[in-house]
């Protein structure tokens, strides 16, 4: 905070409230809200009615508890009175930082993962093995979409959606935070809506997947299969080239390197393999807490990778209206290299499902 | 908006925008957020790999995708122009509001509920009628606590509460909301987080739970049971005056009285019953698309009760360290006097579970 010149920081739902103190913040209208001066000692404002769900640990906070009809906003820009800048976490709601900017008007306002991302991107080794496990659940799940133990042909795709969602709750994690499942010409669509669309014989499905571990730490893999018979040409063509591409982007994401550059390896493989424009989206994002945090691996990106730094590689070829495919592994960045979580095959699985 | 002189309405995440657009922006660092001023036509700025998840609607909305490496923030900040007063989705991401700050430093901040709000409370009768099925569902699951169906004794908290949440998606929601199973002393804290306590014969178990059907439309029902013998004389003298309490404010929750005084009777009689400082929260919430969001039953909020507003009445007496309890059902004001959606016995009922 003192090199980023924030003289406070400002906490709610998301991720940075529980990595920084062990308590998270519930999602809705009533604030909780951790007050971090840079000088000073930090203050949790909640609601009354969820003090009891804190645990309390006053080396790190002193709770502050407010009532139904107090102003908790009101709280809060009392504790950070004169502060100069104030950054804020990024997933606050809105209705807070416009009452906060209203009562704080020469406040200058951040984001705070300006502080929190920097720290959160580099994991350490307990981190690392909790990725590593998370990876391992999604994995196993991936190893029953390949080896046809997931029937496909014949359902639509919310019904594989929610399969695969039970499966990511059986193999260990808490909670299921998405699983697309995209068949034929909707694998073009990169974040598609898992719909009524029945699965057919002799297609691609994207099936792109994850969760958060009772840890809180999050796995997220893409991986796509055949339903029977040879892969159209088109799509074996397409695939060569994209599984070349991530490849050389997982071999390229290597300590010191700017996160661009990872990017650039990916884009350049496809663009030279002809699908440029097909490849509509960055080649990756940083995992831990969140599904998504950084660092994130796109254009403009200039921060090197370093030792512990995990994120996802998922290059991927839309063909619009037609099909398209993508490959994703969580990766993380070491002193002896970039190290792959996810293990399963990247081949374009014919499976009999 | 011309009422209320907001010059533009920005929603990003949230309910606010399937509302009006059908659209539902995903909850990721990407942004999504539709620009509609008070005069003029709307745009949805969406990130480039989301486009094709949109159903287009010109007489709605334009489209306008952003690639990875543009600055959509930038987009929207053109797009708001020279607007005084703009309303930003309550929910939005803070850190997108924190660089429109910055790219737009005469613009005043409003609160997007300011314009929402009113509207999205009053509900028309086909949201009724999904209201009433979401309870319906919900009261199915109530029907199993309360026959015993539900295993209870020598469970968790924590197993207890993901079988309700099972039970929730058998009897027809998409997706659980909460399922707050709270047991004997635990029972005090509101908002408790069901955990590894294990229920016990002859104790009080406090089952909250909801959660949001296919429509989008959201369920909320609180009921205790006590675990077999005769329940303590503590909970039943507290569970009188609680039950007569949420009854009562029921009965006066009729169109034209104000908020808060629908909240000052469920106080009064908790107050008279000798328990007034433990009911540590407001009376109830708004329901529709979402769990929580207006009309709020509370001291302060002298906005009177319409036609078609939906809430909670959800009185609790809540005894630190020792036990609790709280009654909760939806109801509709209507012309014709307050409907409870819920159906299911307010009794506090003794089950050998």
């Amino acid at each position: 905070m003192t090199e980023l010149g924030v003289d406070v920081l400002l906490l709610s739902v998301g991720a940075d409230l529980p990595y920084l103190t062990g308590y998270e913040a519930m999602p809705l209208e009533r604030l909780t809200m951790l007050v971090l001066p840079r000088d000073g000692d930090a203050t949790l404002v909640v609601p009354r009615l969820e003090a009891p769900r804190v645990q309390e640990r006053p080396e790190v906070f002193s709770l502050l508890a407010w009532d139904e009809t107090d102003d908790p906003v009101g709280l809060v820009a009392k504790l950070v009175g004169s502060a100069g800048v104030a950054a804020i976490g990024d997933t606050t709601w809105a209705r807070f930082l416009v009452d906060l900017v209203a009562l704080l008007p020469s406040t200058e306002w951040r984001k705070g993962s300006e502080v929190t991302g920097p720290i959160r991107a580099r994991k350490d080794a307990a981190e690392i093995v909790a990725l590593r496990r998370a990876s391992a659940a999604a994995d196993r799940v991936a190893t029953q979409l390949q080896s046809g133990e997931i029937p496909l042909v014949g359902r639509t795709e919310h019904e594989v959606s929610l399969d695969l969602g039970r499966r990511l709750v059986a193999e260990g994690h808490a909670k299921v935070n998405f699983a697309i499942v995209a068949a034929g010409e909707n694998a073009a669509s990169p974040h598609h809506e898992p719909g009524a669309r029945v699965i057919r014989a002799g297609e691609v499905v994207l099936c792109d997947f994850g969760g958060t571990m009772p840890d809180g730490y999050c796995s997220d893999i893409t991986r796509c299969v055949w339903t029977g018979g040879d892969p159209s040409s088109e799509m074996r063509d397409l695939y060569t080239v994209l599984q070349d591409a991530q490849a050389q982007a997982v071999d390229a994401a290597v300590v010191g390197t700017p996160c661009e550059d990872v990017d650039g390896v990916a884009r350049r493989l496809i663009t030279e393999g002809g699908y440029g424009p097909q490849f509509i989206h960055r080649t990756g994002h940083g995992i831990g807490l969140e599904a998504h945090e950084d660092p994130y691996l796109v254009g403009g990106n200039c921060e090197r990778l370093a030792p512990g730094h995990a994120f996802s590689i998922e290059p991927g070829i839309y063909l619009a209206g037609r099909t398209g495919a993508r490959i994703e592994d969580i990766v993380v960045a070491t002193e002896a290299g970039p190290e792959s979580l996810n293990q399963v095959t990247h081949d374009l699985v014919v499976v009999d499902a």
